[in-house]
């Protein structure tokens, strides 16, 4: 009975990520596998008066149909707070989502041809080869080093092959932590203007950085380009609220893809997130979530040098929510799983992350949604299943 | 600079009806082109109530990220509410969307490959034409007869193409008002189940029956089929939730598609929504929206009436939000709005409902957004325009 179906949903499996979040609901196991913000963050008070005031004041209204462009109060001000990274956005310009994984399949919807040649980062957010994969491209892949990309392979790839577009998390990266320099934004930047290629940018974790200054987007350096956001890290992802930045003629396909798709999105909840906006000090709010994240990751790798082999490597992020792992060649991170899943203790095996194979010896952590006690505890645990998978070898 | 985008997205038009919603924000123009709710119906006291129920219990947990499929106990609240009409569906059958308009892109994406043959209603659904155009079917129609398809037609149709699926809205159809009868449905029920066709049953308007007795969903009597809900017309449609009831195969890569498209609907409504199910009598509410459509309806079928010419025909939908007018034969409703623009008064013409041609003498009326003096006043203005429009043939 496989004729019903599409070809383009034959192929793309159910998420790894999710198979392993079902393993992990034993209250027993100490989990970084997840990718969930700390619910300590969500502001959910302040949420609560937001609501009242919208529906004692406009309720009608906001619980009505409405355009597909979103709320263009809350456009505009996801529009102004640009100003603050040097981006110079208009209202026009600001699409309103269902968080920023639609972002990625109304950008596929209007840009990608079965074929299409799409550039993934090495490792990748893995939703988004989902996402991608319904469009049936050809992905190609460029690893990310220390600080983004390495722009000859870049201009070599660019080069070699039609790339419509270039599928990039400039800041610290789910899933590696990693975040691209100021240097090489302004390198990847040259590069795309160069080419025919879309550079998309997904910037869902840009606001969490603790260590380092604030950094321009890509964007900022260049034209053909299509920037995502989000308030799920820093208001709440239940709500399911993201935006598309693009330029006018993407944007009038964005908009049409947008209503085929599900007409707008959630209305009401585009009020009650701007009324909390304006009735509150995000900047601060914001700077809570960094502080707390801090301590977490802070926590996290202080017990990692303590308790880990030295030839086992980590990225140290200056933001996000999430950090790399990476075994010394040839040792299987999938064989390290089930042997962490005996010391109660979870996290996501790095292969999940590639496109094409890769990844066999590294790992994902989660660093946002575990307090200090449990990360040192999770931390110590997994500690013994990689000396003991170590010591194997 | 055409090639930036995909052949998908290059052939569909911007909403029609969004371009005419445009013109009809004057104040001056009464209005019966668009299609929504009357915001009096929607409960914003109890919504009010459920939210700070919600956020004051169990906040956290309503803003975090949720599963796929949506809110267990709001999917197994729909799945039991089909007993009313006869119909068993079981929690695990429910998958939550933004709204039904979602459930047809999930469906599409699921189902469609490009060429695959469509059957559509003639008129249809303005935005399912363009919600499945993304996927480049082949649009095949079948005209709407008063009570529901021509059964031999349907027959023809299905043994003369591939028909992958046939998408129907069985009762109050937008935009002809028109219902399949009990007799229909289990004709075309017997017709799909002798076919490798997939019977999609789009029904927004269902719980909106003023006249006569509700009727169970032809998916009730078949096998092949895919049942679309919303509460849009019930609660809210801002809020954007509606549902796809499907078995068991279908819903395993309808999880996958939705997960790809925006990993799920907005938990914070859901939530909410599900609150103000249990703590209020929804069929009370509903026979409130009932009764004053009715009356809304009613009014405009008494206007109309008593002040079009006897050539002009019209629906008497039995409940919904529409009635559809059609003129004699080679008068131009594209040519009425013209000179109903004139008159203050504006519809859609009935051609934006057609896939390939057709309805270029009928128009839609919307009863349900205006109250019964502004609906009599706005009939009469069209009237003028109406008897205009036939003196000079």
């Amino acid at each position: 009975m496989n004729d019903l179906f599409a070809d383009r949903v034959k192929n793309v499996p159910r998420s790894f990520v999710r198979e392993i979040l079902k393993v992990t609901e034993n209250p027993e196991i100490i989990s970084f596998a997840g990718g969930l913000p700390n619910p300590k963050t969500f502001p959910v008070k302040e949420i609560a008066r937001a609501t009242e005031k919208v529906l004692s004041n406009e309720g009608s209204s906001a619980l009505q149909y409405s355009t597909t462009e979103g709320y263009g109060k809350l456009r505009d001000y996801i529009a102004k707070r640009y100003a603050r990274i040097g981006l110079k956005v208009g209202k026009e310009e600001v699409l309103i989502t269902n968080g920023s994984q639609q972002c990625i399949d109304l950008t596929a919807k209007v840009l990608i041809n079965k074929d299409d040649g799409v550039l993934m980062e090495k490792p990748t957010y893995l939703a988004a080869i989902q996402s991608f994969s319904l469009f049936e491209p050809q992905f190609h892949t460029i690893p990310l080093i220390e600080d983004g990309v390495n722009p000859v392979m870049l201009r070599d790839i660019l080069g070699s092959y039609d790339i419509k577009l270039f599928y990039s998390v400039t800041s610290f990266q789910n899933p590696s932590g990693i975040s691209y320099s100021k240097e090489n934004r302004k390198e990847v930047a040259e590069i795309i203007n160069e080419s025919d290629t879309v550079f998309v940018e997904d910037n869902p974790y840009g606001e969490l950085r603790f260590i380092g200054e604030d950094l321009s987007p890509v964007k900022s350096y260049l034209d053909n380009s299509i920037l995502f956001g989000s308030f799920s890290k820093i208001v709440s992802p239940g709500m399911r609220l993201g935006w598309i930045v693009a330029h006018e003629e993407i944007m009038e396909k964005l908009i049409i893809a947008k209503q085929a798709s599900d007409l707008h999105s959630n209305y009401f909840t585009q009020r009650v997130v701007y009324q909390y906006l304006v009735d509150n000090h995000i900047d601060d709010h914001i700077n809570r979530i960094r502080k707390l994240y801090k301590r977490q990751r802070d926590k996290m790798v202080e017990v990692i040098n303590d308790t880990f082999p030295p030839e086992v490597k980590y990225t140290q992020p200056e933001g996000g929510m999430f950090l790399w792992v990476t075994l010394p060649e040839g040792t299987s991170s999938l064989e390290l799983f089930d042997m962490a899943l005996k010391e109660n203790v979870a996290f996501v095996p790095g292969q999940a992350f590639y496109v094409k194979g890769g990844g066999e010896n590294s790992l994902r952590l989660n660093f946002s949604n575990s307090d200090e006690d449990k990360i040192e505890e999770g931390i110590k645990r997994l500690a013994r299943a990689v000396n003991q998978i170590l010591s194997q070898k």
